[in-house]
């Protein structure tokens, strides 16, 4: 279990992570303007393990999860409501504030940060091909070495429309116990900590569309992309 | 068709819609920190019309999309990599530049910046119910009256984790061209230019796994989730 405290927020006046750009264009002859980041591209990758018949996720504290359940809980205490701070798109600034998440009755448990994802990186490396960058992730994440030429590319679409435009391409990778060979965890010198977690083939689709257990839409989508494209195979291999 | 021109991009020092902050926590008894950016919480409708048998989505020019492409044909002729502009996580400044995409051989045409996406909008009305959002979305968006009530909610997940930390909470609406009361198209006081186009209910998975058609996942993910869920109720009644 995460222990998360001593939070304090302050607003970002420079950042080397986020960067906002103004731009200015005419859009059928009327001016207009947009601000947008610039992030870069991304994989995913649904792993499924074929000793174990489980799916291999990643489960680790998200800030900023964290922040905007916080700041939900604030506008419950204080009676006003989450959108009454901004107009729409505007970001609203959570209050300045020192405090323990475990023992400050103000701040919800550092679980409500706490994420399930699809094992996934940055397309930050030029010479590298996507399927080697997932390659990486799935190794550095997860502790399994799989070649490149194991994944399968199930389709790509905006991860983001609004803000930043970036382009996501999901993969399929099948590993065995065989092709362990780490812990994963991601990497600590990076600021990683995540945790590698199991999920039941046959315990699958409760996971996806289960509410209570926060995560990714690339979660829900994968696991029901494998239920309609990969379940026959395993269902004859094991009578589930 | 879309004509975009005379674009103009700039650094953004102030924004009322980008408005990065820092928090700084402990994890574990380790110091860290992280930028990030509060918006809305938004939700998404998967729009089926029984007469015509197809599929409801939205079509617009995304500004952040398209600074993506541009960015991309810009290294591409200067042989340099998207990748080598930044850090991991780092935004890279585009040049700043004025140009029209129509007929400036250096700029992607403005189909570069189109997506198909779900019908959408911000969580920003606090009086309001998630169903009531999403009601009004699909009325302004697609032309389409239909009571709250009949809105069946699939699911919710993190729409974003690394930036936002926002949830979104996806609907299924079924409509007729009875409840048809007018175009769409959006506000276009607030700067909304949307089209409301049509896929085939046989044309569907094609559609989604096409990656020439750029699109969110929630198009794909949902076009899956009613070929799994609802197919049986229309493939009886049509004979498909």
């Amino acid at each position: 279990m995460e222990q998360i405290n001593n939070i304090q927020v302050v607003p970002c006046t420079s950042s080397n992570y986020l960067k906002p750009f103004r731009v200015h264009y005419s859009q059928n002859g009327t001016m207009k303007s947009w601000d947008f980041m610039r992030t870069h591209d991304s994989v995913s990758v649904l792993i499924f393990n074929t000793t174990l018949h489980c799916f291999i996720l990643v489960k680790q504290f998200r800030p900023a999860v964290y922040m905007c359940e916080w700041e939900k809980s604030q506008a419950e205490e204080t009676g006003s409501e989450v959108g009454e701070v901004g107009e729409v798109g505007e970001a609203a600034a959570p209050p300045e504030e020192k405090g323990d998440a475990e023992n400050h009755p103000q701040l919800p448990p550092a679980s409500a940060g706490v994420t399930y994802e699809l094992c996934a990186g940055l397309v930050d490396k030029p010479h590298l091909s996507l399927e080697e960058i997932a390659r990486q992730e799935v190794l550095e994440e997860c502790g399994y070495d799989v070649p490149a030429s194991k994944l399968r590319r199930i389709t790509s679409y905006r991860s983001g429309v609004g803000v930043t435009g970036a382009k996501q391409t999901m993969f399929y990778a099948e590993v065995s116990d065989e092709n362990r060979v780490g812990e994963g965890g991601g990497e600590p010198q990076e600021g990683e900590l995540i945790e590698v977690v199991k999920v039941p083939l046959h315990e699958a689709m409760n996971f996806a569309y289960d509410e209570n257990i926060p995560k990714t839409m690339g979660v829900i989508f994968s696991f029901i992309w494998f239920h309609s494209n990969m379940l026959s195979k395993y269902k004859i291999s094991t009578n589930v």
